[in-house]
């Protein structure tokens, strides 16, 4: 289902001592920081920093969030986090996937579902974004 | 889908300012840090206190969670968290929801899937929980 | 050096075990959550919002903080965290203590220092904010 | 008072989105995750793993902490963590220092005691630790 040829976007991650719970694994909320960490790197990359999207009145928002956990990481680890995209009418859809850098161990599988909203609430349908973006979306989207 | 029939736990939590993140919404990996709050709480209420449970080896953890936000909670609000629980084999699958206090807007609904792995990382199948927990589970489960 | 009969306000508040870190008791750096809690829920009682500042353009920031870590709070322990209030010119001196509440055992004690920022980053003397909260503030002060 | 010779380590770290709070600056209590995200990479590299110290029995306790905030971080800002420190009898001083890297602007000052203790809470003099550290350490101290 997930189709490593279309990844985008990759970034390494270090676990930090203080996201262990008292299990000494990273709590599971943490993940989604990372997913999120991630998230804004990729599009800080492709020249849209978080921060001018919300200063054009566009708030990103998680709608749904499906995440299956593999191995749990631990002090010291490393992890290396991959995204690819798909744009379904207003929603973008995040394909994200941690691995484990040391053994590629998969550690975590995510789908996030974005929305774009205006600042009274309504959905944008994220075509600027698109514009931006449109070297990662075939003929297909929208 | 949701039967509201079938809660059984419900806990209030207010906000805390510091959970909200520069939108001024609670940041979405939040909502798992209540959902967590919510089964420790339900399940210390049964007299399973948590840290019992690590203590005889057993480590409840997350196997899979998905989870749609509807309405974001903001500074000031206090949510009500139910939940009600299900077996399936060794899994226990957690259906939980929050909504707004003042309103009842719903504001997330999730199913997390959790399992009870033992020090050695072998899946227990949970049967003293169960034991616990018995009155929860009709005879069609396990 | 504490004064207790110089509390102002108490909160009750519960650890949450997400808040615990690997060796089992809360973070250093959560007991800057929960004193951050504290004050919002102060200033709120007092009818000032923490939001309402921040859209009157004012922004509290916290200049310097001193914190005494006495006894670590674990899994399912409540504290009780109190807090008086001086002025120094500019800047409000809060005086916060945390308590564990099954047994009075201090938790810890902490003086926070807090100016008002306005938003083109001067430094406010705050004197709205003490006009809110004089029934606090003695003749000597300010 | 900081004297920057005394230097021992220095560490970059990159502002996560998700550390902003609601006025788009770092929240107070995630600079306390920095510093000690620095002394476990410090630790780390003299070949002591943060996990081993506690496998041993010994658990690093945060007693006192003292930090004056200077230039909030926001959303982009990389910083560059340093550290030194000092040890009068069981206590291990910390001073740490973050400045932002992009102009050197001070971030913050501290000033962190750090005592070992033994699982039965007895407090452990920190000679092996000492040892292992020892080439930080000159004639007059302990």
């Amino acid at each position: 289902m997930m189709d490593q040829d279309k990844y985008f976007f990759t970034l390494e991650i270090a676990v930090r001592d203080y996201e262990l719970d008292s299990e000494g694994i990273v709590n599971n909320a943490i993940y989604l920081h990372y997913l999120e960490h991630t998230r804004h790197a990729f599009v800080t990359q492709e020249g849209i920093p978080f921060g001018s999207l919300t200063s054009d009145g566009l708030i990103p928002v998680v709608r749904r969030l499906e995440i299956d956990y593999y191995t749990p990481l631990r002090s010291g680890d490393v992890m290396v986090s991959k995204l690819w995209i798909e744009r379904k009418g207003p929603r973008f859809i995040f394909y994200q996937d941690i691995f484990r850098k040391k053994d590629g161990a998969p550690v975590v599988n995510a789908v996030v579902t974005i929305v774009c909203m205006e600042k009274d609430g309504r959905i944008n349908r994220g075509d600027e974004l698109v514009a931006r973006l449109d070297k990662y979306f075939g003929n297909g989207n929208g």
